[in-house]
C-alpha cells in the first residue's frame, strides 16, 4: 500500500504498516468512538436504538479513506473532525441514531491521543518482540565467544584484551536498557472532552435515563471513560491534554532503542573496515551492492541502523518542546505537531528493529580476525598490566588471555538477565563451554 | 496520488507535490541521468547509437513506480540502485546500447544528491513565489495601517503606543530576510563518481575515440560534468560528496522562513485570543471548526504554521549532525539521513508557505479594537515619554499618537525594500496617504 | 564564587552551586577516588599503609583548584588525568604509599562517570525537594479554587466553562509525572577499569596477599567495586561505559521537569496579559522592572522558566546522538560531549525548579476578572452543553456552573495524588470546602 | 580568570575569553551605552555637560564586576538593567549630568543584542584567523601530496584509489565554504528602543535644542543610531527585535564551522585507528595521555573537535525555536534563551577552531601506510575502473596510479580557491611538483 512506502526515505517502511501506518492510525481512531460509543450504551447514557450501529462503525472506514480524510483535514486542523463527519455520513442512512450518537462527549484529542497511543504501544510490540529476539541471538554470540579474544579499543586506539564475548555483552547490556524502559511504560487512555472537565458526558449522563443527578453523572462519565479504556487495553487516568509526559515518555523510549542500535551498528561498521574486519555483515543476504562498483559490499543494515539513530533525537526533542508550550485547556500547534513526529519516530524504530535483527542473525565474527591484531598489538595491550604488577612487586607474562578481568563473570550476568526476559528458553546459557 | 497526502501529518501536503513529492524525485533522478547521457553523447564518450535512449530515458519510468522502486531500495540502501537496474530493464529491448551507458561515470549520491538539490530548488521557487504575495500583502497592510494605533506588548505586558503597520513591517522584514537568504543560495550539481575523483568518467572519455591520453580525458571528464550541470540549471562545481555545506544552507534557509511565518502565526495567535480580538484569520474560510463545540472558530492557519515552525529547526540540525560526521569519501549513513530528512522539511515549508499566503491575504484587522485597548491602557503606556521628557524639563501631552517615533519612516523603508524585491508592480506605496 | 554565576546566562546559577557547580564536580571526582582507595583497603588488595592517606584525600583538593585541572585536562581530554596527578603530588611526600595506589584499576570514564551521576542526583534531589513543595502549593490552588469559575480556552479560543482549580490540578498532573520519573530513575555506579573489563583491579586482587588465584581475584575486584558502590550510595552494576541509557535516562528526565514547569510558565504568560489579567506573578517580589518603562511590571520567572524549558529539549537530544554514537570499548568524542551538556541541562533545572517554587508560592489568582472573563464569553460557552442537551431532548440553563463536569472529582483525585507524593501533611485536603 | 575556564567542558575555554567571555560581553555592553551617549551628545539631543561622562563610562566596569551584575541579573530578567544601574552610580557623583543621560533611548535588548553581535563578530574574526591558517595548511598538505596513493572509502569500504592530497582538497572545500559563510555575514546593529519604533530618542530629540518639530525629530533620532551603528562598526538598519534572522546565520554559521572541522576529526579518528594507521595526530604535543594506560596516545584534538560538532547543531537549533517564538515587540523568553546559547557555541567555536588548527599543523600522514593498504585492496579497487573499460571494449592496467580520474585538476582548482581568500601568500601552488 502507498502510505506504507516513503522512495527515499526509510526503506522498509513497509513493515512498520501494520502498527503506525496511515492505515493503521485511521482504524485505531474508529476503535476509539467503536469503543465509546459502545461504552455510552452499556451505561445506558446513549439509547438502546444505536447498539447495532457500534458492529456498523467498525469497518465503516478503509484504508482507502485516508487520502480524502486527510485531504479533509486541513480546514480543522486534524483528522478527526472529517472522520466523525465521514462516520457519521455512512451510517447515517441505515444507523441513524447511532450517527447520532458517535463522539458525543467526546473531542478531537481525546480520539487522535488515544489512537497515537494505540499505535505506539503496537510499534512497541513489534520492537519489544524484535529486542527479545536479538537479546538471545546476543546471549548466544556472548556465550560462543567468551574465549574468542580481541583487543579493547578505547578512544579509537588499542587499550588492554578482551574477548567479542564481552562486547556482545556490552551490546545487550544497552538493549536490556531499552527492553526495561519499554517494560516500565505505561499506556494511558485520553478521555476528556473539549476541555479536560468531562463536562459533555456529565452532561449526557445527567440526562439519560439512568441518569438521577449530578454526582451520579459524574460517576456514569467516569465509568464511560473507564470502561472504553478497558475496552482498549489502556490505563484509565484523568486527562493530559496539557501534561505531556505520557507521550514524551514514549518519544524517548523509542530513542532509547535507536540509541542502542546505533550503538551496535557503529560497532559493526568500525569493525567491518576491511583493515579491521572482525565483524562482518552477513554475506549472503543480497544486501549490500553498488551502483558502480561491482566488488562493494557494503555493511547496509549498519548504514540504515546508523540512519535512525542520528535523526531519532531531534524527532524527541521536537516532543519535549510541544510538550512545555501545551497551553491552556487543549494547545494551539504544540499538540499538533507532536503527530507527524511521533508517527515517524515510532515507524522508524519498528523498521531499524527489524534490520537490527537481520544484522544480529546474520554477523559475521572472525575469530581468527580478532586474534592477530590482538596479537599484533602485543606488548602495548599489556602495559597496564605490567604498570599495576609492578605496583605490587610482581611480574606477569605475556598472554592477553591472563588479563581478563572479569569478563566471563560479566557474561553470566548478563546471559542471567536476558534469560529473566525472554523467559530463558531460548538462550543457550552456556552448558557447552 | 497517495504520497502527496499523509493523514495526520500535514494536511496541504499535496500542495508540494509538484517540487518534492516521492514522484518529483524519481522524475528528477531520471532527469539527472538522461542529462548526463546525453552530455556523454555530445563530448563523444558514449556511442552515438544510445542517442535515441535519452528521449526513451525520459519517461521511462512513472509515478506508479515509486513504490517498488522504494521497496527494492533497502538492499543497497538507496533508490538509485533499483533505479538504474529498472532503466537498464525498460530501455533495454529497444534501446540496448543506451540501457548500457546508462549511470556510466556516476555513483548513487551524484544522482540522489542533484536530484535532491532540484526539488530543493523547485520548492524553494514555489516558497520564493508565495514570500513575494505575502511581502506585497504586507506592504499593504503597513501602507494601509500607518495611521492605527495599537499597543506594544513587550514581555507580554503593554509597554509604549505603536501602529499595526509597524507591526506588518516588523513582520515583512522577516520575510526580506528570508527571500535574500533564498536568493543567496546557489544550487550545485553533484558529479564526482565513486570516490569524487571522476575516474569512471575520466576512464570513459580515455577509451573514447575522440579521447587522446590522460590530460584529455580529464577535460572531456570535466566538461561531461559542465555540460550536465548547464543542462539541468545547477552550478558545476567540485564534488561535495562529504562537503555538506550545499545542502545545511538549503535546510538552514528552509528553517529561516518557517522561522518568519512562526512569529507571524504567533503574534496571530495572541491577538485573535478573545480577550485581545485585534487580529483574526479570515472567517468565510470554512476553516477552524470544532468536533464538538458548534461555536468555535479556530485559527487553524496559525496553528498549522506554528505546528510547521516548532518541527523545522530539529530538522535542520540532523543534516548539520549529518554534515560534521560525513566521514570517508561517501559517508556511511550520515549521507542517507538527510534524505527524508531533507524532503520532510522542504515540502512542509512549502505546505507552510501557501497557510501563509493564505493567513495573511485574509487577516482582518481590528483597528477599532486596538484602539481601544491603546485607550485603556493609558497613560501607563505614556510613562515613558514623560520619564524621556522630564529629563529634557519638557512635558507632554496624552496623545499616544505623539509616541510613534519613527514608524512613518520605518514603514517606508521596508515597503522601499518589498518593492525592491517584488517588482515593486503590485506594491503600493501609499500614493494616497 | 565564579563559576556559579554566568554573566548573561543563567541568573540564579549560584543556587546550583552545591549540587553540580565545578567545585561540586571536583569534590564529587575525589570522593570516588577516596571511595574507591578505601575499598581496595577494606579488601586487602592495597596495603595497609595506604590507609591513612584515604583521609588526606578528602579535602586535598579546593575549589581554587578549578582552574588548574580545567586548564590542564585538554591535554589528556579530560580532567581526571590532571586531577590524578595533581592528588599524587599533594599526597606524595607525606602519604607515598597511597599517593601510588590512588586510581589503580580504575579508568578516566569511572571517576568522571560517578562523579556526573552523583551531581546528577545531587541536582535531581534538589528538584525533588523544589518539586513537592510546589505540588503542595498546587494542592492548596486546586482545593481554594474549586468554586472560581473561569474559562477554559482552546486553541486559543473560549471553549467550554472550567475553574481555575481544575487548571491547577492540570498543573499538578505534569509535575507528579515529573516525580515519577525522577523516583523511577537508578543512579548506577561506574566500575570497569580501562575497557570494561576490571582487568586492572582483577590484576591487583591477583597479586594481592588475601588474593589466590584466578577466580578469587575477580571475586575480590567485584566485591572492591560493590563495595565502592555502597559507600557513594550508587547501585553496583556491570559497566557501562558504552551503554548510556543511564546518562540518557537522566537527561530525559530533566527535561521532562522542564517542560511541566514550561507549561504552567507558559499559562501565566498568557494569563498575565493585561487584556486577560487572571493570574499574575507576585508584585512585591522586586521583580519585573524594565530599563525604561517605569511602570512595567514583567512576569519575569515565567519568562525564565519558558527560557529553560526551550533550551532544555536539545540537549538531551545531544545526549542522545551521543549514546547512538558510544562505539568500541570507551569513545572517540561521544562521551566527552556529554560532560557539559549534562551539567548545563541539571544545573539549568535546578534554577529553573527554584524558581518555579518561587512562582507558585506567589502566583496572584483574581477570581473576578475569570469570572467576568467567563460572563462575557456566554451564551458560546455553553454551546456545547446546548447541542448535547438538544441530542437527548432536554433544555439545559445558561449557568455556566452547571457544565463543569467532573472537575471536582479530579481534584479529589489529584490531591490525593499529591498527598501519597508529599506525605501529605502539607495538603490541605479541602475538608473546609 | 575564572570564567574563562569550565572544569569538564570546554578545556581550553580560556582562547576564547577575548572575544566572547562574559567580560568582553560586559565590555562590549558598555561600549554600546557609551556609543549611544555619544551620539546622543554629537546630534545636541544631550547637554553638553554629559560629555566627559563618555570617557568616564569606558572603564567604569571591570571583570570584577561581572558576578554582581549577574546576581543582579535575575530581578529584572537580563543584565542590562543592573549594568545601567551600577554605571549610573559609578558616574553620578563626578558626572552627574551624563549619569542621567546614560541609556536614555535604548532598551535593554538594544544593548544586549549589540553587545552579542559584537562578540559575534569578534569570535568569527578569531575563526576566520585560524581558517585562513588552516586552508593554507591544507593547500600545502594538498599540494604535496598529489602523488600519495591511497585507497578511497565509501561506506566503509574499499572503493577506488585516490591520493591524499584529494582527501586534503575535499577537508578544504569544506573550509572555504565555512569561510564564505562568515564573509556573507552582516553584524546589524540594534535601535529600536522599547518598542522598536525609536519613540524614546525622538521624544528627546524633540525637546532638544537643535529640534524643532516632528519630522526633525525622527531624523535626528535616525542619524543617533546610524552614528552609534558607524562607532560600533555593525550595520545600520530598522530594529531587529523580533526578527531574529541576523542571530540565526551567525548560529548557523557558526555550526557550518564545526560540521567542518568533524567531518575532518571524523576522518583522522578513522584513520589513526592502529589498523590503518595512515594519519595521526602530532605526537609531540604532550596531548593524549591516558590515566592509567603507558602506551596509549590518544587522538585528543580530533576527540575534543567531534565533541564540539555533535553539540553545535542543537544549540543552533535552540536559535531558530527562539526565532519562531518572537512574539509581540519584544518576546517572553524566547529572546532570553538566545544568549547562553550563542555565547556557548560561538565560544565552542573559537575553542575548536584553535584545536583544528592545531591538528591541521601537526597532521602526520604516512604514505607508506596508505600505500600499501592500496596494495592489498588490489585488484578489487580496480574493478570499476575493468567494468567501465570493458564497457567500450578496451583493457586496463592493474596500476591504481593510472585510475585518479581527475584529482589534479581537482587539486589545482582548491588551491586557487584557497590563493583567493588566504591572499595567496602563504599558499605553495606547488612550483616544485
Amino acid at each position: 500500500m502507498a502510505h506504507e512506502t516513503g522512495l527515499l526515505t526509510w526503506p522498509g517502511d513497509d513493515r512498520a504498516g501494520e502498527s503506525f501506518s496511515d492505515a493503521a492510525l485511521l482504524a485505531a481512531m474508529v476503535e476509539v468512538e467503536a469503543a465509546w460509543l459502545d461504552a455510552l450504551l452499556t451505561t445506558r447514557v446513549a439509547p438502546a436504538e444505536a447498539r447495532a450501529g457500534v458492529a456498523a462503525l467498525v469497518g465503516a472506514v478503509q484504508p482507502g479513506d485516508v487520502d480524502d480524510v486527510a485531504r479533509a483535514s486541513e480546514a480543522g486542523g486534524n483528522p478527526v473532525i472529517p472522520l466523525v463527519a465521514l462516520l457519521r455520513d455512512r451510517l447515517g442512512d441505515t444507523h441513524f441514531v447511532a450517527a447520532q450518537w458517535i463522539h458525543r462527549g467526546l473531542t478531537s484529542q481525546d480520539v487522535l491521543d488515544c489512537a497515537l497511543v494505540l499505535c505506539s504501544r503496537a510499534a512497541l510490540a513489534q520492537v519489544r518482540g524484535e529486542l527479545v529476539a536479538q537479546l538471545r541471538a546476543l546471549a548466544r554470540l556472548a556465550d560462543a565467544h567468551r574465549g574468542t579474544l580481541m583487543v579493547a579499543r578505547t578512544l579509537t586506539q588499542h587499550a588492554v584484551p578482551t574477548t567479542f564475548g564481552a562486547k556482545a555483552a556490552t551490546w545487550a547490556r544497552g538493549l536490556l536498557d531499552a527492553v526495561a524502559d519499554i517494560d516500565a511504560l505505561t499506556y494511558r487512555a485520553q478521555f476528556g472532552g473539549a476541555a479536560g472537565t468531562l463536562a459533555g458526558t456529565v452532561e449526557l449522563a445527567r440526562h439519560a435515563p439512568a441518569g438521577n443527578g449530578n454526582d451520579d453523572a459524574v460517576t456514569v462519565a467516569q465509568d464511560v471513560a473507564a470502561r472504553t479504556s478497558r475496552t482498549l487495553g489502556l490505563a484509565a487516568c484523568p486527562p493530559w491534554h496539557t501534561d505531556r509526559a505520557p507521550l514524551t515518555r514514549i518519544g524517548d523510549t523509542l530513542v532509547r532503542c535507536t540509541d542502542a542500535w546505533g550503538r551496535i551498528a557503529n560497532d559493526v561498521l568500525t569493525l567491518s573496515r576491511p583493515e579491521i574486519g572482525e565483524l562482518g555483515e552477513a554475506a549472503d543476504a543480497g544486501r549490500g551492492g553498488s551502483s558502480t562498483m561491482p566488488h562493494k559490499a557494503n555493511p547496509v543494515l549498519s548504514v540504515l541502523l546508523r540512519r535512525a539513530a542520528l535523526a531519532a533525537p531531534s524527532l524527541a526533542a521536537t516532543l519535549h518542546v510541544a510538550s512545555a508550550e501545551a497551553v491552556d485547556e487543549r494547545p494551539d500547534g504544540a499538540w499538533h505537531v507532536e503527530w507527524a513526529t511521533l508517527q515517524t519516530l515510532a515507524r522508524r524504530t519498528v523498521v531499524a528493529a527489524s534490520q537490527a535483527g537481520e544484522l544480529l542473525a546474520g554477523l559475521r565474527v572472525d575469530g581468527e580476525r580478532m586474534r592477530a591484531t590482538l596479537a599484533w598489538a602485543l606488548p602495548d595491550v599489556l602495559a597496564e598490566q605490567q604498570s599495576l604488577a609492578a605496583l605490587t612487586g610482581a611480574t606477569t607474562g605475556d598472554d592477553p588471555a591472563g588479563y581478563l578481568g572479569a569478563n566471563d563473570a560479566l557474561i553470566d550476568d548478563v546471559i542471567a538477565q536476558i534469560a529473566a526476559v525472554t523467559g530463558g528458553g531460548g538462550v543457550n546459557t552456556g552448558a557447552d563451554r
